[in-house]
């Protein structure tokens, strides 16, 4: 039993073994988002208001922020965003960013405990991004790769993860405050990325006892239905004991396939969320008193 | 690796752990199905018939045939029916009924190696079931639940399926003969009932080395939108370990489900079912040169 406690100013939320699965937003993202990219640069946030507030009504847990974009002045975008982000919602925020100078911007603004995304196993990054995390007593998503880059062997990833923990440690950071990335690999290039995800997973919860992320919408990269194969994915990886996902909330499929993994856990009690979400409408008749504005809020 | 061979007289179907799910057709089973009984009981096997081919096309590996119908000549009808499917499609069937006389006279018609359904742990199911199967060389269905009905708790259900398949051993029967089916409940009922069966499921697989089944779509039982929550099921199931279900082939969520598990798993070789069904259809164009025709018998 692992629960990671995260918090805006106002919401505390839990990653953790025995609660539903968290679904962490992906969206506020301009890589590959050109449109997004060139407004943010320009300080113009309306894209990023509306994909929080639309991710959050789709029933995101949590939001990734990200302000990666190339020449721009990432610390203050990130700053930025963060700020308007929690100005409108009060879910809790992953500050994501591989330069440690914009990770610390955002953590410097964030009001809360948040996640940071992320360290990796490399020398150089454990050194910059630990002793902030245990600054601002953050949470930390800890990615399983080093300066040998991503092996295909899960008990070497495995091995990466467990050497970020114990580095963790020295810094006084509780391994119920990192959050360790596996990694996920498209299954179409490596067939054996969905077996290998999840004994890794199983691992790194039976044996390192810690929560667990992922990107999951790498695993299908470049195959045909990829919201049915990501689905498929969610719910392999929930039973195998992944805890959150980094994705996008506003793909129905995935979501209904992580509300039937809470069911199948038993993470949903009396199985209310489900029923609530995919009752049966009521009659039309229902509708005039009411009804319609019930099941829009419930959404 | 365990590997449970069962055949018509032309074709072979193996149901393994490093094999894909296989899918065992479900509904030539007149049981709640008040037309079709009727049909059956007066000798019209038309929508036997159909049903047969339509769950084939759909992509049925085998097909379970049931002939349980009150106060009907259970064993002529079901030994009638079975040949009848014989004689239309070349899949591998279950021969399923309580009633062992008619278990007995569908085996003495059948052609191949069929999987018989079912024994229990019950001391007159087992002492008359298992003789027949081992006569027969067949494979067979065993179901934990014994005497005292069916335990909440895995580890006996575990001990019954145990016990099974060492009474099995005395009738010379291997345990890759015996396909378990750890007895799905309602989730809607029993809140545990998805988290139960797939630790009694991987128990199975790692400490008994058998192969599973079960009737996938117990598990939504009296709850709204039950494809997509027998979509979770499955692929958790099959993560966990199952390697076959009884269940509707005709239910596309529920398909893509597994064959999303399979490609999950490493046993869809790169990706190539996936990507044979779920491609992008072919521009207008190739139509006219026989794309709908190739695409048809992919189904």
């Amino acid at each position: 039993m692992t629960d990671t406690v995260v918090s805006s100013a106002t919401k505390e939320v839990v990653i953790g073994f025995e609660r539903p699965f968290c679904i962490i937003g992906e969206r506020i993202n301009p890589t590959g988002r050109k449109l997004l990219a060139a407004e943010m640069a320009a300080g113009d946030f309306s894209r990023v208001e509306s994909d929080a507030l639309a991710q959050v009504a789709a029933g995101a847990h949590m939001l990734d922020v990200n302000a990666g974009i190339p020449l721009a002045d990432e610390p203050k975008i990130l700053a930025d965003t963060i700020k308007l982000v929690q100005s409108i919602t009060d879910v809790p925020l992953s500050i994501d960013s591989s330069i440690v100078a914009a990770l610390e911007a955002g953590l410097a603004v964030y009001q809360g405990k948040p996640l940071v995304n992320s360290v990796t196993g490399e020398e150089e990054r454990l050194e910059a991004v630990l002793p902030l995390v245990a600054k601002y007593k953050a949470a930390v998503v800890a990615i399983s790769n080093d300066e040998t880059g991503i092996s295909e062997d899960p008990d070497e990833r495995f091995a990466v993860a467990k050497k970020i923990v114990e580095r963790a440690a020295d810094y006084g950071i509780p391994s119920s405050d990192i959050v360790v990335d596996p990694l996920v690999m498209p299954v179409g290039a490596i067939n054996v990325a969905g077996r290998t995800a999840f004994k890794i997973i199983r691992r790194l919860r039976e044996e390192l006892k810690v929560n667990t992320t992922c990107g999951a919408s790498n695993i299908s990269f470049g195959l045909p239905n990829r919201h049915a194969l990501n689905g498929s994915f969610l719910c392999m990886a929930s039973g195998a004991g992944m805890t959150s996902a980094i994705m996008n909330p506003l793909h129905a499929e995935e979501m209904a396939a992580i509300m039937g993994a809470d069911v199948m856990n038993g993470v949903d009690p009396n199985c209310t969320r489900w029923i609530r979400k995919f009752r049966e409408p009521a009659p039309e008749g229902a509708e005039a008193q009411g009804g319609r504005e019930r099941r829009r809020r419930r959404g």
